[in-house]
């Protein structure tokens, strides 16, 4: 992770937030794959979602989101979410995950660089500056993964590591 | 949000990401107002931290971070953890909270535009680029923000909305 110092007033420039994102996506893949199948799409607490379906709508973000970020084109959100029809075996899950992965790698150099500050409408619905949709993909899976950790800890197993993004 | 397009090739400039932080750090704060005092440094799940000692840790890497972003002089993280004792009430965690708002918003400016690409050792112990380390401290904080979540629905509490920071 170490840059050469510059001047420039930047504090992410769009590589770095790539590689920023794809080391939280590994993260959440570790999760994803100590998660007992079994509970995917059945364990909750206090009422909320399963880890599943979070982790569904992480990948309604990703693959779905970094295509819109890029073309402008976007699905509505409902319309992304069924590409990744639930419940389904984790082997699929991480199917998905290393798919979208692919798809961010691909679309993100494709994305001009005054792109960022422009603002469209995510899914149609959301609007905002492009730099702030992807941030908001970015925090939500953070956010949902944070709590799928608490899940696993429940059932328990030791999370992975928050810090290591190998 | 909303920003007028430019050309330059940066995702985040300093003062949006300096939004993004008080504005993660306002939600942090309703989750802190929300939580039941008498479960704040007791309830767990999982064996995991209570809520309290989570936000204890966010406390210590807000003010004591920032200082020692803008001036590269860091206490041990043991140093800086130590300035907020817990267990303590929910007011006291409120106030701290209010001081590293205070303390994020006098330093920022003092972040000189080059220091943001230079390698440093924040806390003495974790060496990375000084973006990266202000990037950890707003993970870390939507990461374990998203496991009080969790504790707050199992208490049968509906936490703040993930999306408002207002």
């Amino acid at each position: 992770m170490k840059q050469t110092p510059d001047t420039s007033p930047f504090v992410f420039s769009p590589s770095i937030l790539l590689a920023h994102w794809q080391g939280h996506r590994r993260l959440t893949r570790k999760l994803i794959a100590a998660f007992p199948e079994d509970q995917l799409f059945k364990f909750s607490i206090g009422g909320m979602r399963p880890a599943g379906e979070m982790m569904i709508e992480l990948l309604t973000m990703a693959g779905p989101g970094i295509k819109g970020i890029a073309t402008g084109e976007w699905p509505t959100y409902q319309e992304a979410a069924a590409l990744f029809p639930g419940p389904c075996s984790r082997q699929q899950l991480l199917q998905w995950w290393d798919e979208g992965t692919e798809q961010i790698n691909s679309w993100w150099p494709r994305v001009a660089a005054s792109r960022w500050q422009e603002t469209d409408k995510a899914f149609g619905a959301y609007e905002g500056p492009v730099y702030w949709s992807l941030q908001y993909f970015i925090d939500n899976e953070i956010h949902h993964r944070g709590q799928c950790f608490v899940y696993l800890r429940a059932l328990g197993i030791e999370p992975p590591a928050f810090w290591d993004r190998s």
